[in-house]
């Protein structure tokens, strides 16, 4: 879809045409009178050009002046080096995609060599650009730059040991093992979310905590996008909300290589990138000659900065492989090492007389500046802080902490606690209580809905809207868009420790974003998901719209608490694990109708995953145990005053998180669930599947295994059997 | 988004200017120097015209002629039936959504009274216009009608039962329901994705059994879809498949109504619609008075049906609730009945004397037309098929198949079989043999990958590339849209009973495509998921590419089979499940890596879900069961034989679907898994999750309750433990 746009607006200087700060003039909409100058479409071999709409090009083409970089030999020098790190990593491991980085190693250079702001030295410093690698295939790109740039993270060593047992270079970019990793990519189009995210953290912060006299957060973000990420769903989401919030230091970088796994990309993929991009609200521009066109690259960078009232999108044409002479431009070379054979004739061709891994010694030493100017960048930086928090005592203080993750002393007792006296209250409306009087206390909150803001109860009510010209605020509006939510919250998370992203909508929707949530557990971002309507008892919504399985599927996801509070201390106990946890996700499944607060349920309960809410038995033997969670606690609850009333010993468990029950230890579980106690019934409006484990073989596990169905909650739980005589007739079979 | 875009071209007479059949004049690229006249922007108050880049309008904008109508006030008298039907029946309920079925009315009315072929007294005629309501939440406006058409499922009975328990008519339009309703919606986005899959199934069948003399299969494809749906990604990657394969015969109606639950949609939605779907390659038209405005409808859609190259969306501005006079465009319409007091107030507003529920016998009598005209419609096309079977007997028994669902006798005489001595191979290239022998015998095999066709092994050799220029071929290239894609089987698989879907990616980006598989599940579409690379041994990729907790998490999902083949024979039998599962989908879990053809497996055990591989045991007493699924039942069955070899009686089960188990007889199950046999040792390189149910509780699970990582695959499965020598030695601990 790329170069069969066939006609452009060529700026010979596009330093003085169109590097303005005036949004007014910077706006492509300024410009299509020039633009029909140049209607007629020119040739094309494009399959598609007969059978789609070919607009035309309305975004800005920068064909930039001659080079005038002192030594473009050895920038030449550098790529080169950048492209046979990959080759030589690929080629050791046998394994990997050696396509994108030979491709996009011009790109990689300008901006890790040129353009952003970095300390190797310490990959945390907290002002730095932050870069991201959506492509995540193509992480040797990555590797081989953090490499020259001076990360200690990835030695020769590690580059050799590319795609190894417990390597710091693993098969895609993971944050968690190789610091200078910002996010973990490689599930195509969370990278570009996660860096909407990343860049709206850093425009949030900056509106809070600048001053006239000290902008004290100042960086930029930039992303590497690839034909794969740009069909991506979950792309269009965030890039959408990304021009919907003017994220001016978004800039991200879109390889159009025309080769996907499956070939051309024209086989699947022919839409107008540019004309969508313009339609979401970005500045749009496309250097042609990504491959050899330096220039271009550094006056398209330069351009995109200028433009400070939206987000950027480059297209760079390359093409994949570049110097494989067999092998560029076709999909053999995406995913597997090219050979010994074609490693030979791509030496040959770029005139690479190196043996594996060298790193020739001008190369070396140009970069080696960036340790001593990132220790500078940092050092002023640093300096700049210590300005500011002379004068900005209390601001910096806070700040401090977002940048730390450490939470206030004391912002625990902002939990509201409940009595059984409070009136009955849906979880979800609980939840809101939590959310306010935590937004009083911890300052890196922030988070909304995808749309159901009035339904998951969510909105921070001492703050705004965070928008575009309202930057400081906390409530974020991130429309039907859930996907795109939980990946951008995964860059909040992991843009600064003390950032406490949460997100919202209907259980059930976490279908729609278990992309995001599963690396939200993978690469530890501490992401709260706030999901409500968590079981039939949503009612008339009907099956559609009622979570059946997702308890389930949760609990045997690694790394993630899945939490189903009961009610108000159950609520304010997840939410203090939920916050406390800030390398493990939390899922909070809320219910929509009201539940009683319980007598016997506890923050401290919470915490230990399982324990005891009533009991009137004696010697750790109750006749049978019965097990809730969340809505159900309360059936259980009262079958076991009801079966007391028998003459029954009867304990009653709440079962809040499986998570945090499995790490207490033997002794404590003994005391709440005796081996020797097999009679055991649990109540849970959803699956079954998992339960034996908790009420073995000889116990009874009461659950929904079918859809549901819509009508009035009320019924559905009489007709589905998710009641309380259910609970005694099945206990009474067990005793 | 909408009415800021504010130039628009006004074409007072669209029947002469833009009704060509020719691409070329009808494309909007031919009308820009026509535009560039208008390119000064009119005030507007939208919130964003400061922020956002406002592109001059270049969609063309159909303001019609006067109405042509015989009888306008008749057309006005229907829609307002239609209006108080779903405003009566939400108030009686006391849920539900009246909003969109108010302000879609006039829409609704025309398509179903004036536009749409269909035949109420059979649902299921094949030929007829399929509609989808992607923005689900609005079914009262199909309810009301599908009443006022005559069709039996939708009695004013079941109106009054809207949302009531075993009602015909849901929370949410549900085929399996609802005669009349074509998929199931709500959860956002699917709609219109399932909507290109009716289209795309259209265009193919008609491709290949339509002759010149007689086209046998025409029909349209109509969507509505809210703004919800269009932030959804699903939407945009099914749409720019639409676009790409130039689905003519697709029409979409937005509903541009400018609100959403959280209030006005400028709070998070202020892209042009208008240019993301002209970059896609649709035909973009806006009505800008679709309350009222019934002849811009009509030559609205008369313009989309003269475009045949590309889709249409014809953007709809309309008003949310019209006719409530408080609640009318605003949020509190959207989701909530009006209450009384408003439904008075409305009455009053739109001058509806009428008592509840009444259809004024006007408006009865107008529509009463359909069920002769309907019977009509399928009179003459089953003459037109008489006339083909005729002329084309072979085409025409196949596509009766294809219409009634019934397989060819003997189709599974096509499966494959295997012996031990077969070399060992991935059960993903497996698949791919038992994919290409079922082309061979099912004419309504069609699928393909999500841009991953070299590893999903999905190509049909005998078949080339279904593209815009080449429909009637079989090998769907989906790109890199999961989300779409799955939805898009379940539209395809919808269309028509005889046409089975399948579609492929890697098992862990399931994560993707969720909402999908779901919905394929509960609305009863048996989509064939080839889901490769299923475990950690897919190597080097890493944790991001591995899935860990997928198998368990849909064997806990309602109405799908879990299947997990270990060699030839069981992919064989997984194929055999899957075809004839046609209301149930299916999940293929296959391998990347090799595995060897195992003596003992079958076809006829994998139908049963769990069986015996191999056994030295007598009398249904074994010392221990080894339990494995997909490559790790090699494992099993190794261990088996070193156990053996020390005296032990073993069994070795295959457990390739617990969904297939569980329905056995309770006699087969104890012959497999005899209660008194407490030692049972399972492996499955995935969570342990649920599986306590198989081995209860005194039985030891092997498996990974963690990430994954990035080393080769051997070396990630002995470091995890994955091993024979673990089962082994568990097997011991427990005899």
């Amino acid at each position: 879809m790329s170069s069969s746009s066939s006609t452009s607006l060529y700026l010979t200087n596009p330093h003085l045409t169109r590097h303005t700060s005036s949004p007014s003039t910077t706006r492509l909409s300024s410009l299509p009178s020039t633009i029909t100058l140049n209607r007629t479409p020119t040739p094309t071999t494009h399959l598609s050009q007969s059978h789609h709409l070919r607009h035309t090009a309305i975004h800005a083409s920068v064909s930039a002046p001659p080079s005038t970089t002192t030594d473009s030999s050895l920038v030449e020098k550098s790529v080169n080096t950048i492209r046979f790190l990959a080759v030589d990593s690929v080629e050791k491991a046998n394994s990997g995609h050696p396509g994108l980085p030979m491709g996009c190693a011009p790109m990689g250079h300008v901006l890790y060599d040129e353009v952003m702001r970095y300390n190797p030295k310490n990959p945390f410093w907290f002002n730095r650009d932050r870069f991201v690698l959506s492509a995540g295939h193509g992480c040797m790109l990555q590797y081989a730059l953090l490499h020259l740039a001076g990360y200690d993270s990835v030695k020769v060593e590690d580059l050799k040991q590319f795609r190894q047992w417990e390597s710091r270079t693993p098969g895609h970019p993971e944050n968690f093992e190789t610091p200078g990793i910002e996010v973990t990519t490689g599930p195509l189009g969370q990278g570009i979310a996660n860096a909407v995210g990343l860049a709206l953290a850093e425009k949030h912060l900056a509106a809070r905590f600048n001053k006239p006299d000290n902008e004290i957060i100042d960086h930029y973000t930039y992303c590497i996008l690839g034909d794969g990420c740009q069909m991506e769903g979950i792309a269009n989401e965030a890039c959408s909300l990304a021009g919907h919030w003017g994220l001016g230091k978004l800039i991200a970088f879109y390889d159009d290589n025309h080769i996907s796994i499956d070939g051309d990309t024209e086989i699947a993929f022919t839409e107008s990138v540019e004309k969508r991009f313009e339609g979401l609200g970005w500045h749009v521009i496309w250097v042609k000659n990504g491959n050899t066109g330096f220039d271009e690259i550094r006056a398209a960078i330069k351009e995109a900065k200028a433009v400070k009232d939206r987000p950027t999108l480059i297209k760079f044409t390359t093409t994949i492989g570049y110097g494989s002479p067999n092998k560029s431009n076709s999909y053999s070379v995406h995913g597997s090492a090219l050979g010994a054979k074609e490693v030979d004739a791509t030496r040959n061709n770029l005139g690479w007389p190196y043996e594996p891994f060298h790193v020739p010694e001008d190369v070396k030493k140009h970069w080696s500046r960036h340790i001593r100017e990132g220790a500078a960048l940092e050092s002023e930086w640093n300096a700049k802080f210590a300005d500011y928090e002379k004068k900005y005592k209390e601001e910096a203080a806070v700040l401090k902490s977002i940048i730390s993750g450490d939470l206030p002393a004391g912002w625990e007792k902002a939990l509201p606690t409940y009595t059984p006296e409070i009136p009955a209250d849906a979880t979800r409306n609980l939840s809101q209580q939590n959310l306010n009087a935590l937004a009083n206390v911890l300052p890196g909150l922030i988070g909304g809905s995808a749309d159901l803001a009035s339904s998951n109860m969510t909105l921070l009510k001492k703050f705004g809207d965070f928008q575009s010209d309202s930057p400081a605020e906390r409530n974020v509006r991130f429309g039907v868009r859930e996907h795109g939510m939980g990946a951008i919250c995964n860059g909040i998370a992991l843009h600064s420790r003390g950032l406490i992203p949460y997100c919202a909508t209907f259980f059930v929707f976490t279908d729609y974003m278990r992309g995001a949530i599963r690396l939200s557990a993978l690469s530890e971002a501490g992401v709260i998901y706030v999901m409500t309507h968590d079981s039939i008892g949503l009612g008339e919504d009907g099956p559609t719209h009622q979570p059946i399985e997702h308890l389930a599927s949760f609990r045997a996801m690694p790394n993630i608490l899945m939490l189903r509070p009961a009610d108000g201390n159950e609520t304010a106990g997840a939410y203090k694990v939920a916050v406390l946890n800030r390398k493990r996700p939390s899922i909070l499944a809320l219910s929509r109708q009201k539940l009683p607060n319980l007598a016997g349920t506890s923050i401290e309960g919470v915490e230990k995953g399982g324990y005891i809410v009533s009991d009137n038995s004696t010697g750790n033997k109750p006749d049978v145990i019965l097990i809730g969670t969340g809505s159900e606690l309360e059936i259980a609850y009262k079958a076991g005053e009801d079966l007391r009333k028998e003459g029954k010993a009867v304990r009653v468990v709440s079962f809040v998180s499986w998570e945090l029950f499995d790490e207490q230890s033997q002794a404590y579980k003994e005391s709440v669930l005796p081996t020797a106690v097999t009679a055991r019934v649990s109540i849970e409006a959803g699956s079954t599947f998992g339960w034996e484990k908790i009420v073995g073989s000889k116990g009874k596990a009461i659950g929904i295994d079918r859809f549901g169905a819509s009508a009035p909650a009320g019924t559905i739980y009489k007709e589905f059997g998710i009641t309380k005589e259910a609970v005694i007739a099945a206990a009474k079979e067990l005793i």
